[in-house]
């Protein structure tokens, strides 16, 4: 089936070009000796999970557990889960995917701490937890080598737990000065740093530069979209993840409409002007969202399209509109090669 | 099940609320003599969209033929679908569905009405098409009366289509001039407005103050979010949709993060401040989201939470927020009375 038979809106991923940026993340990370440990809440996808551990990563990495739970499903063995695990239910689901998953987690809190001991202590395992920190980005962590070190104490010496070293999200220059300085405060207790973890698509060139870091998750690289090319990581070319829309309303001479809004690429704007680029008018403005209409302006188009034309779109953030979609299409040259389902789509939990 | 047992981040639905502002628009619609044709974009959920036609609604209203199609399945037989149905697999996919529903649609250019003519004409089927009009909004719909005349005209002269009226969102200060400019011109052609379909949850107590709409389109009514707050057609109190989450990191006295971001509530800002109002914390300031990370400034608040409590957030948008969930919850007195599938979640096509 040719690309342009699909219905639209469709989520396209050209297979080339996504083998290609796999390949590349991890040629580079293996050169300098770091651990790949891709982040699949951009895909959320198991097939593409293997083809990213058959290429070298040594696990994947997870924002939910939910995800986590599809995708030891689908056999994978190695899961990081970066996030704290609150809340009674969800540590029962957590103690039952770490007896069948290598599973690791990170926590920011004695509170987190204290729940995953009393969860997984009660079932015998060892759960390595590495303590989360901030250094910039103002999220989750803890906020000074003197709490990280302080956290660290406290999960070694906690019942089913593991001190597993640090994580942070993204890399920056305060990075290494951070990991060194809680890795001298640990010293006196004999506790290592077993890994390091950072991550970031962004930042991903650069990963090399942060000695301290062991390991890299990245999420973005094997799509990309106008967010990663601002950043300088990726170019358009390198952009493996489209949205084909089909024109279905031309009301005045300089306005569009496509089948695509802001249930399709979501509002997520990341600091962009308008909604997407379009291929084959890069001159267009898509400026507005409703729910299923895209409002493009083409006045700045020599050409203009016409009503029932197909126009393909490079989204602004390509992991919010991948969990939109119920299926994400593999094409070759074109043709559809294969039709994924968007397994860990929706799995807030 | 109490509602504070269900894992978060969970959309609830406060069924007395719910049944509440069904009923209430239905009476109001009554009251005015026009028809009640609720958007089931907003819940996607058929055992919703049957309480709306029990409540007296003549049909529902949906915005994909996906979501048409799950409603079908549903047993729903009156479906409007006020969108250009364009491409050769959606229009088989329509007659299919026109064959089982007593549907219609719309269209604002002839090549909408060609396609729709070709394949439902060939059905010897007779499906009734109105004319989208556009007085503000700068979405799809012709831009004057003298427009949509010639494109009804069109309609009633293509095999298999029967001209059924105007269409428009949302109702405004034009749209009734612009219906009896409509009306005037087609006099002499014999071509009667069947129905003059309006909506907008916003303007829907406004409805009685258009002389010319005969059915109105809301969507949102039901759940009710900050953007129908702000319009003025609910208050705090009507709204019966919220979402649960967990405070899983307090980094800094003032932040703290909530297990939801934008994967959860969108980032639909809709021109407002903040991304929903925490019930708890109602000066709490939810300034920024990441995909599964909601921040939170609550420096504005006497009391702060502590890790590991929850909150119910009036999101900004709920039609964006329930498409992003699996499963809705309906509860009453805080009991778990039903947890239903979001069955037409992420219909694009």
């Amino acid at each position: 089936m040719d690309v342009n038979q699909l219905e639209t809106p469709a989520a396209v991923v050209d297979l080339d070009r996504l083998e290609a940026n796999i390949t590349k993340l991890q040629g580079y990370l293996d050169q300098h000796g770091i651990a790949n440990r891709p982040h699949v809440k951009t895909h959320k996808i198991p097939e593409i999970a293997h083809m990213q551990l058959r290429a070298g990563a040594v696990g994947i990495t997870c924002q939910k557990l939910g995800e986590a739970e599809v995708m030891a499903q689908a056999g994978i063995g190695d899961i990081f889960l970066p996030y704290n695990m609150i809340g009674e239910a969800r540590l029962e689901r957590l103690t039952r995917l770490a007896r069948r998953a290598n599973l690791s987690v990170t926590a920011d809190s004695a509170f987190t701490v204290t729940g995953l001991s009393a969860a997984v202590g009660r079932a015998g395992l060892e759960l390595p937890v590495l303590v989360e920190f901030d250094t910039g980005l103002g999220r989750c962590g803890v906020q000074s080598p003197h709490e990280a070190a302080e956290l660290a104490r406290t999960i070694a010496r906690s019942p089913g737990l593991r001190f597993g070293g640090l994580m942070t999200y993204p890399n920056n220059e305060h990075t290494d000065g951070f990991v060194q300085a809680t890795g001298v405060l640990l010293q006196g207790d004999g506790l290592a740093l077993e890994r390091v973890s950072g991550g970031g698509t962004g930042c991903m060139w650069q990963a090399h530069t942060h000695p301290e870091i062991t390991e890299h998750r990245a999420g973005m690289y094997l799509y990309g979209d106008r967010n990663t090319m601002r950043s300088g990581a990726m170019t358009l070319e390198d952009c493996s993840f489209r949205v084909m829309c089909t024109v279905v309303s031309r009301p005045t001479a300089e306005r569009g409409i496509l089948d695509g809004g802001s249930k399709t690429f979501s509002s997520d704007l990341l600091g962009l002007e308008g909604h997407g680029h379009i291929l084959e008018y890069p001159e267009a403005r898509f400026y507005g969202l409703s729910e299923e209409h895209g409002h493009v302006d083409f006045s700045a188009c020599r050409r203009r399209p016409e009503i029932g034309e197909r126009v393909t779109v490079i989204p602004n953030h390509c992991c919010m509109v991948s969990n939109l979609f119920n299926e994400v299409v593999g094409v070759r040259q074109n043709q559809v090669e294969v039709i994924w389902p968007v397994a860990a789509r929706g799995t807030l939990h």
